[in-house]
């Protein structure tokens, strides 16, 4: 953590100042957390409340947000978007606290002989390497770490302790793999005979593309043949699984826990919401939208929004929500006219 | 596992004797798995027949239990709540087998030298204690453990091989953590520009309070500003996901493979069961309880009982799925009377 | 990878051919994916798209493929199971490739001197053996892999890197356990008194039979006394919880994400699908089938297929989804009707 003055800070992310110009930033936090001496943002009017009562020194604010709403005792710095302002004063205001290994192969790392470690890449304590394996430039190898024989990890990214790369998984640049993740098991594939179930060896790989981030203790499976993959920027969250040849476009999101089966291809800026599960062999279209704990059965075009288990047009799946809570009502007057009907 | 008299244990678990008072007792099991030389169990009716039929030879049971419904030849041991005497028992019958490291730092670990071991504590081979990290009196570290930078275990804490608590994590005291745990990994944060999602940089931390316990492959990750907490006493099970800013109450369970989104609160005594969804920036009251595989899209007052997903109150919610198993029936009484009676 | 004769191909897998037979295959892939050097396989009408339009030099059908679909410029191989015959296919064509560690203990594993190495183990780099544990013979153990004490690994088995077997656990022949998994944790068991929350000791544990095949991050819990069982040949997917004192049968399938709670009773040849939950002291018949992210919270007879949370017999959930859909509907008829008939 740093200071910085609010001018400084005003500057960095383009904005317009309003009210005390002196003021000093020692922190950041959100509106209800914030105090005198750190700076917030408001960027939703349901936080509108928050903005009111908030004690934070400074705060990021949309441009056209309305003046009269503000008190004058405070530092207001309008911005085209103030989350990504917040993100940039973030970046400023808290150096690196992660102490990464420091660059070069720590003593007590155990790398292959064949295995290419390029210029200002870290490899921390008990990290393996195995043979073949190229760790590129400037990236970050935490402790614990494997990384499997033939496997890439591209310039400038981080993985973190006691991830998993298996053999032949290729990771690309400024990617982020959090810690315990595996990546590259065999896919779940059985072939069974007469009741039993026999193992399909799982021959292909893993591509992570670039400016992907992966959350922590995530599963993303080896293809059987060929290759699973995921489009570069897509952010993936926790405990997500990702099964053999899944193929996930670009700039998608992934919330925490979802399942997506094999063969399944999502395109590009697609959002799988919390805990949805896709089954295998479907394809979803660009920019759909799927809702928490959704189950998707079926092929989805691009631009649909779903919602339920099984999944319905989210309009139609929040009207039948709607109606559903009426059924005992309308059992009831079923039964009635019944009763004065029919025979 | 030792001998001991039943007498003995009567004592420990302040319990009233009932029939033959000479039996030594070599282990404990379920009143389905018991043999004559174990003690078992019996704390709901729903176990009854078990109880009628079990081969233990003795079985801790409620104070008020009907005399008519016990063999003679059974040793009963009565006491105010049976599944905490069977825990007591548990702990006696059982010492340790888990071979922890012994006192001290094992050779093959890596502590930087800023870090502080205190009195008592155990760290295990392979593991990464880093800068400025501080390991509580009687501690155990698990072999491959990752310590991160500035992070601190309370004392008499248990952490299991392979957990990675990422810098600036607090754990508390008497607090344990299963093997493959993340605890501290960022918080799922990105602010999307043009249809590209760039990092909020996570610089909050995690605070896990006293006695508390965490399952296999947790994950916990750290707050964007501020801290994610994990309230005092509070038990949280194997693959649940609890996100950035999340902050849950004190003795709350949480099942297996819960996820709560980022800044929702969760209150005291809660019970979320297995598989539950939690949207972000929700509050739930204390007391509440979810019932498996629900889905909270909305604040929960105290003390609720919600089932679905969406949830609904589990009364209502038992309704309406009894009611819509009749759906069809209702179709076509509807279809019958649509005929008769509409044009 | 190496080259094959599509003639010594078709011996390996007893298939008949028809078309060129002096083709050389270097390689296996998917109907869509594969060129014209590559074999495939065809075993589903669903695919006939694909098995028309396919590049591949060579594809495996089944006996009876009707051959007016088939064009005569590519080498068609007739199978019994054309699924199991490019399995084989795969061993042959892509010889290990996963650089496991060479026989015996490498120099940086830490081996515990009362742990017994059987002939042709292989033990990886910082894997940690602890005191008593059993390494069968042929079997393999990856790098930073934990062996708890008096833990047993059968004789051909493979642990990937980063599996933590906690003491006491029984792993069989040849079973598979991916990276990141965790068996032997405690189970969640707990006794609440007067609002606290007070652990159970979990003395149990877990066996795990011949030729299971575990993913990664599962996580499989010890028995709280007694223990924890997976069948002979069952198959479990990704980040899969098995809570203490499960019992699951032979050659059963269950796929990613799914949880089962403490006590239940699974048949053989159960097949969980993706995301299913199932609560804790119910049986599960053999056969039964439980279609994705269904809730299971009775008893299931055997051969039963069940779908829904809460799950009903599959038929009757599909055709209440279908009403569902009707429901806005319904409740508008009825309002007419109402206004009608009733005063």
């Amino acid at each position: 953590m740093t200071a910085l003055s609010i001018r400084d800070i005003a500057e960095v992310v383009k904005g317009r100042l309003e009210g005390p110009e002196t003021l000093e930033i020692i922190g950041a936090a959100g509106l209800e957390e914030a105090t005198g001496q750190e700076i917030s943002f408001f960027h939703n009017m349901k936080y509108v409340d928050s903005l009111k009562t908030t004690k934070a020194g400074a705060v990021l604010i949309p441009e056209k947000t309305n003046g009269t709403e503000l008190s004058k005792d405070k530092t207001w710095v309008r911005v085209a978007n103030p989350q990504w302002a917040f993100a940039q004063v973030l970046s400023i205001l808290y150096p690196n606290r992660q102490n990464p290994p420091i660059p070069g192969v720590h003593g007590k790392a155990i790398v292959d002989p064949t295995a290419k470690i390029e210029t200002g890449a870290r490899i921390g304590a008990l990290a393996v390497i195995e043979a073949g394996a190229v760790i590129g430039a400037d990236s970050v190898i935490y402790p614990s770490v494997y990384i499997g024989a033939r496997s890439r990890v591209g310039a400038g990214s981080i993985i973190y302790p006691h991830v998993v790369l298996r053999e032949d998984t290729e990771v690309g640049a400024r990617a982020i793999i959090h810690a315990g993740t595996v990546i590259g098991a065999d896919g779940y594939g059985f072939v069974t005979q007469q009741g039993r179930h026999h193992k399909i060896p799982q021959v292909g790989k893993v591509v992570i593309e670039d400016d992907v981030e992966i959350g922590a203790n995530v599963t993303i499976d080896r293809a059987t043949t060929g290759e699973t993959r995921i489009g570069a920027g897509t952010k993936i969250d926790n405990l997500v699984h990702i099964a053999h040849n899944v193929h996930i476009g670009r700039d998608c999101l992934i919330v925490a826990q979802v399942g997506v089966s094999g063969s399944t291809t999502v395109g590009n800026r697609v959002t799988l919401a919390g805990q949805v599960g896709v089954i295998g062999h479907l394809t979803i279209g660009d920019g759909a939208i799927i809702a928490a704990q959704s189950g998707i059965m079926n092929d989805v075009a691009p631009g649909e929004v779903l919602f339920g288990s099984p999944a319905r047009p989210h309009r139609e799946a929040m009207k039948l929500q709607a109606v559903f809570g009426k059924l005992p009502d309308m059992y009831d007057t079923l039964r009635q006219l019944k009763k004065k009907i029919l025979p």
